[in-house]
This record gives C-alpha cells, structure tokens and sequence, in this order.
C-alpha cells in the first residue's frame, strides 16, 4: 500500500472504536471520494486544538478563553456539591437530565488494571484538594455502573473516609419505562435493595 | 457543547463507520487524553492529500509521482485483462490472493438507487475508452456478492455486449475451508449450478 496511507491508517486505528478495518476504510474514502472532507477536518482538528481546553480546576471541556469554566465560574452554582464523574462527556448527560445546582470534577477514567490505570492516574489529588479548598458538604459519585466504577466508588469513600463529606452515589434501580419482567436479575436485585418510600 | 468540538463532531460524523456517539468520544478523547494525536492526524491527513492519488488511467490508489500507477506501468502485466473491482481497497485483496497477471480498473461504487448512486456515476466510460484503446480481450468483473454488484455486473455486461471481449465474473460457491452445514442456502445454491469438473 502506499507509505502515507499507511501511516494515516495507523494513526486512526489509534483512536477509539475504530479498528484497523475502519480505518482503512476511512483512508480509502478520503482518498478517493470525499477528498474534500481532508480539508473540513484538518481545519476541524486545529480549531479544537486551539480553542479548546480542559478546565483546569474541574476538567470539563472549554475554550482557551475560559478558563475557570463557565461551571466552575458561576456564583449561582453551590459549590458545596461536587458531582464526581469519569469523563467530560458525561457531564452533558446530567446536564441534560436538569436539576442540578452544584459543581463538577472530572477523574478522566476509572481505576482498570486491565488497561493499566491505577487510582493515581485520576485526578485524585486534585479532588482531594478542591474538597478541602471549596469546603465542600458533599461528593456525589455520578459514576457508571460497572466492576470498575464500583472499586472506583470504593476507593474514594476510603479516600475521603477521615473527611468531614458526604459521600454518595447515583442509585441504581430500574430505569424509567422498563418492564421488570425484562429487567436483568442484577438492576432487580439492586433495586429491591435499594427500595424507596411511596 | 463547546464550538469548535461540535464541529469536530460534525465532520468526523461524516465518515464511514463513524456514528454520532462515536465521533463524540473521539473528540472527547482527542481534547482529553490524547492530545499528541491531534498533531499525529493533521499531519498523516496533509501528507495523504500531498502524496496521495488515484491513478489517472484505473484508478487505484498511487503516489502524486507515480501516475500512472505501478500495475498501469508495468510492462510485464497482461493489458488485455482488466480486473473491474468496486473500490481501490479491493485491488490489494486480489494482488494478496495472487497469480494476477492483468491490470486493474476501479468503478468508484456500484449502482445504488438507495445511496443515490447511478451507473454513469460510476467509472464506466472511461472503462470503455480502455477496452477500446488497450484492445482488451478479457473483462473479469471482481465485484462483491450482493444485489447492487448483481445488478453493476449486469449493466457491464449490457455495456459491453456489441464488443468483442469476453466478460467474466469471479466464481461464487463454497468459501475455502467452510462446510456444507454451515453454508446458507443461497451461496450452496450458486455453489450446485456452478459446479466445476473433477
């Protein structure tokens, strides 16, 4: 195959959910279909590299110009509540959902041993430290519902066990809309446990 | 969303096997934890649409300094065979299958009503020009299986039939180390009208 090709097949496979196939597939198309589309994002990605940035108290997207982000910026935001979340994307999703009032922190990950990243690898330190900067009431773990969100959860309740913070998690339980009897026995079982007054 | 990363976004969307929810995370992932990257594509991208072409003559993929490509300009393959495939990735497919001796000619597609794709949308004309300046002997449609290439190879066919060349097409039956349990109907079907002489 031609030497550049090759190289931008390499550098795509890098990025996530696309394989080598993808990716070859992808370089193919930019060469010999939408050769425009070459120009679209090479102008797309130095925009971003540009104007864009990580909050550097929270970790959530911003721009360049910014920076505390317009979260970490607002006074009408309680920043006694911090909703603890792995990645930046998933603030949108809560901010979606509506309803909340406090301040973010991204970890960028969870702890997986399986893809090498221990708890020191988050932004644990920084956590630490806004927690006792910002007198901060209380941590809502606004984690997602795997094995390795759950040693996450855990290992940050130890971490904060000697602090003077509520700790909390997102419940678990049937999502709205859903039938039990489609329900999977684990989601059930959480949500028998974790049963609620009428 | 922060601007310049729903553009991103948008452009990326555009892509082959790239959904939405795909082409968030990788913007996300670019702007979060692969920021080297950012650089890594830019450049792979300028070097492809600097270096990178189709050949002029058949349209496989070939550097800005060799055109015509490397199979157009070998005076050692067979010009009175033409492999007609669908897409440039296809040729590297057969020259790893081997014992190819012809030259190549990519159609940029099929005849797709649903993608808005029509047969003189594809690279039919200058298919014919060939055939008539190279005096070809042999057209051997390498097309994939499905309806749409079914319905290309048959609009070839129509095309060439007042020519005096000989229009062939690759052998559909049992795929090299299958067995006939597993087969579905159909392809077992091709397989017993196309049966070959022991």
């Amino acid at each position: 195959m031609v030497e550049a090709l090759d190289r931008l097949v390499a550098v795509l496979s890098k990025l996530p959910a696309i394989g080598r196939r993808s990716a070859e597939r992808i370089a193919f198309r930019l060469v010999c279909r939408q050769t425009g589309l070459i120009d679209d994002l090479v102008t797309a990605l130095q925009d971003v590299k540009t104007h864009v940035r990580t909050c550097s108290q929270c970790g959530v997207v911003t721009t360049a110009d910014r920076d505390p982000c317009k979260f970490c910026s607002d006074p009408g935001r309680n920043g006694s509540v911090l909703y603890v979340v792995e990645d930046p994307s998933d603030v949108y999703a809560i901010e979606r959902a509506g309803g909340v009032s406090g301040r973010y922190h991204v970890l960028m990950g969870k702890i997986s041993p399986m893809s090498g990243e221990g708890p020191w690898d988050l932004q644990l330190r920084s956590l630490v430290d806004r927690i006792d900067r910002e007198a901060c009431k209380e941590v809502i773990l606004a984690l997602n519902t795997d094995v390795e969100s759950d040693a996450t959860a855990g290992f940050i309740r130890e971490l904060l066990k000697d602090r003077d913070v509520k700790v909390t998690r997102l419940a678990r339980g049937l999502p709205v809309g859903s039938g039990i009897a489609y329900t999977d026995p684990v989601t059930l079982n959480r949500a028998i446990s974790g049963r609620q007054d009428v």
